[in-house]
């Protein structure tokens, strides 16, 4: 652990970038580090073999990625309303049979986003309700082509890909 | 795709905010994100059957988190040059017979950040190099205890994850 000796935030929008200078056995160095609200990430099954994947623009890299559905946890809600509420509002798809998978650190050596995995047996209800710039598709892929996505370099979501290992993992172990 | 029609950059050490106004079919939005140095992370085999992790304190999330190891390219550096200086650098390790993994994009709904995915074979060849901040345990585990370490949790290293999913795919399928 190190002890904060001194420490400068800047906010903007949703970012707060800390400024800290920290000592560790005597020595000060700094440190800094954005701080974001947490998240979660939802494999959406619907079958057995199935899954539904997103294909979104993501402004910060540039590009038309794959991914799972995914936000952020807004205020007072449990990680596991966040992830019913985010799949119902980008996809129209309901979740039951939900299973918490844990979470990931995405980066954490430069921020605290934490992102809670799930998964779900998804089915269609309404249409989705999107934000302004959200440019989303959907498409229904089988588990085999999904692990050729993430092989390819096309599925690249790293939520997603921590989901992904987890649920395998745990149903190679039952 | 969206048109930029405003932009301010907040620059704070390693970070820059990046708070623009977008616009998309004639609707304008804000969108902010941060951007970062891209990285590398590396899985180290020291033999078919067992990787080196480390065991590291993360300050952005309090506590300490096992991992690869990782870091940041350096001006002019291949991805490989600079998984493998990090690598020896944090561990005193030499990698050969290096493969590369592709990427993930830890948060590209937040940042830009990209890292560039390896394993390679380790071998022991000097003491460490860190930095004053870094706190650091080594561990040598078996495949099979890295998936305990993931499964329990206790493994949620982002780029790590996306990792060791690319290397288990790729050698299902060879």
């Amino acid at each position: 652990m190190y002890k904060v000796v001194q420490k400068e935030t800047i906010k903007a929008d949703r970012f707060t970038v800390i400024q800290e200078k920290v000592a560790k056995d005597g020595q000060i160095a700094p440190y800094s580090y954005v701080t974001i609200g947490f998240g979660i990430s939802i494999i959406p099954f619907v079958d057995d073999d199935h899954v539904l994947l997103l294909k979104e623009y993501r402004h910060p890299v540039g590009s038309w990625q794959y991914e799972f559905p995914s936000g952020g946890i807004d205020g007072g809600e449990e990680p596991s309303q966040a992830a019913r509420r985010e799949l119902l509002e980008e996809t129209g798809y309901e979740a039951s049979e939900l299973t918490e998978l844990g979470f990931t650190y995405p980066s954490f050596g430069s921020t605290n986003e934490k992102i809670t995995l799930f998964a779900c047996r998804a089915t269609k209800m309404a249409q989705p309700k999107r934000e302004i710039l959200e440019e989303i598709k959907m498409e229904i892929v089988s588990v085999d082509q999904l692990e050729d996505l993430i092989v390819k370099g096309e599925f690249a979501h790293g939520a997603g890909q921590a989901a992904w290992l987890k649920w395998r993992l745990l149903n190679e172990r039952r």
